[in-house]
């Protein structure tokens, strides 16, 4: 492998940052990297797990001399984070995030940093339900897209490394406007995610059921739906209020959708139903062919069929990696 | 393992059918297992696969002499087979089914059957997004539930033997009130895959993305929702317009829930958003305490450590099966 970067330094070391590290450290892409967090026990485990050279609470001494500084906090603390290590930062590094929302970071970030520092905000579309370094592993974004949104103007060659970066990982690369990213996951992610959360607190408060009734009955959907409403609630809270118009548009959309399969249920409206529910099969059956349908589990357990599976969806420039 | 009954038919022989069909054949639970549905495709799949001793396309052939009848259509289409195989169920034979409802399914069925015949409702809460005999698999019931919602006065011997045979298929059982089992699983499973029917015809619809970069990018949340939402639309289209009162309620309920997350997010509430969203992970933790997350899979493949972690949630009772 080919070292891509002389120090790395992640400011924040949770699922994504963790598992990216891991990537790092296991093909030798970076000589040296560095962690910040604002706990010492996130630093601890991380160090613990080997994936990190050097840990600090300071995330001035993290970015000091790193050539590429990767965002990996809650969008919320972003602008806090870039305001702080801005003016420390190397002359020609490259600041890179991998938040799920892109108009608002780049007007949190950009303004932050120094001319001559290359900002390449990006996106992996992928991650668990779990958080911390510990739940992070090296094959999470096998097989998966990463979206890059770089402003006009971004150099080209701050690009590449980025992209060679992420290539490492088994990813598949994508270049989108931050606006239509915003809007392609509010309906993809956001908005799932908070029908998700709604149904979950529905279901709990339902007094005339006791909560275990609902629990044990799980395995009829409601499951699914725990497991997303699982994910990071500071991650996810952040994600709201950063992406609000894009969310609420396609919540609203969501309502109207609703309404008429709702009035179809009271109506006895037995062939609206099943129109609408045959295109769901074929939704499906659309995901399974872009290979996009395998959940991701780490490669020491059952996910080994899962990561072999994945390795053959990988493009060519990835082969290196099977 | 001891034969249950000397002759059960199976009226629809899907993917709940065939699973339960697989466990008896692999038991030996029934000297003679018979199989009838609409169409004689599905009924060579079930004669090739081996867990049938004979098919017929008429109901009426394959109850005669049966002592337990098991209903595996859609809801929709108990009222019409249960009108025509009344008059020639045996004296003192049992009749079951697997509705996912269970009110209207009394009213269908009960007053079609001959006194001295017994109706044991039955719903196993399991199942995959995939249907049709070749998808039934011989664990799919192990660590699940499976509800019993005998009318008041059934007679008990019935209701064992019906329970002995859910027993060796690795199921916990639960008796209920069939009303009340309808709101629970209203919440818990009707009203989740509605809105994964919902969501996912909202994001195909979506104009202005086209619908491969929905596809593309749902692994971000979007995925697990085509997989709610790629069931057997004729069995949800029944499922909807046979438990149609506890559906609204409970959409009436998440309605006002949605609408407060929607106005926090509006507003900016950082606060309320976060509180609601960390309920979300107690509740997961919960499913996962009472084994309910593990996706169902067959034993054959990936899923035989399901398989096995499944195994020892299993009463008591079941330890034969280990």
């Amino acid at each position: 492998m080919t070292v891509l970067f002389d120090r790395i330094a992640f400011i924040g070391i949770g699922h994504i940052g963790s598992s990216l590290a891991r990537v790092i450290k296991r093909d030798g892409l970076a000589r040296r990297v560095v962690a910040s967090a604002r706990n010492q026990a996130t630093l601890d485990k991380a160090m613990a797990l080997g994936f990190v050279d050097a840990v600090t609470l300071d995330p001035i001494a993290a970015v000091k001399d790193a050539d590429h500084v990767v965002l990996c906090t809650p969008v919320g603390a972003y602008a806090e984070v870039s305001r702080r290590i801005g003016p420390h930062l190397k002359p020609g590094a490259i600041v890179s995030d991998v938040g799920s929302v892109k108009l608002a970071v780049v007007e949190a970030i950009a303004p932050n940093l120094p001319p001559g520092v290359h900002f390449v905000p990006t996106h992996p579309v992928a991650g668990t339900e779990h958080s911390g370094p510990e739940s992070g592993f090296d094959t999470l974004f096998e097989g998966r897209w990463v979206i890059l949104t770089p402003p006009a103007g971004t150099d080209e060659a701050a690009i590449a490394r980025v992209e060679a970066l992420w290539r490492a990982t088994g990813c598949m690369i994508e270049r989108m406007d931050p606006a239509h990213h915003d809007k392609v996951l509010a309906i993809t992610s956001h908005v799932p995610h908070l029908i998700a959360y709604t149904i979950v607190g529905t279901a709990s408060d339902l007094e005339e059921h006791t909560k275990a009734e609902v629990i044990k009955f799980s395995a009829s959907g409601f499951r699914d739906f725990t497991r997303i409403a699982a994910s990071d609630p500071i991650m996810w809270r952040d994600i709201f209020l950063n992406n609000r118009e894009a969310v609420l548009e396609m919540v609203g959309r969501l309502w109207e959708d609703l309404a008429l399969l709702q009035r179809a249920i009271r109506m006895g409206d037995g062939p609206a139903l099943e129109r609408h529910f045959a295109r769901g099969r074929e939704i499906r059956r659309s995901v399974v062919v872009a290979r996009q349908h395998i959940p991701p589990a780490p490669a020491t357990s059952s996910g080994s069929a899962n990561a072999k599976k994945t390795t053959t969806t990988t493009t060519k420039k990835n082969k290196k990696k099977s």
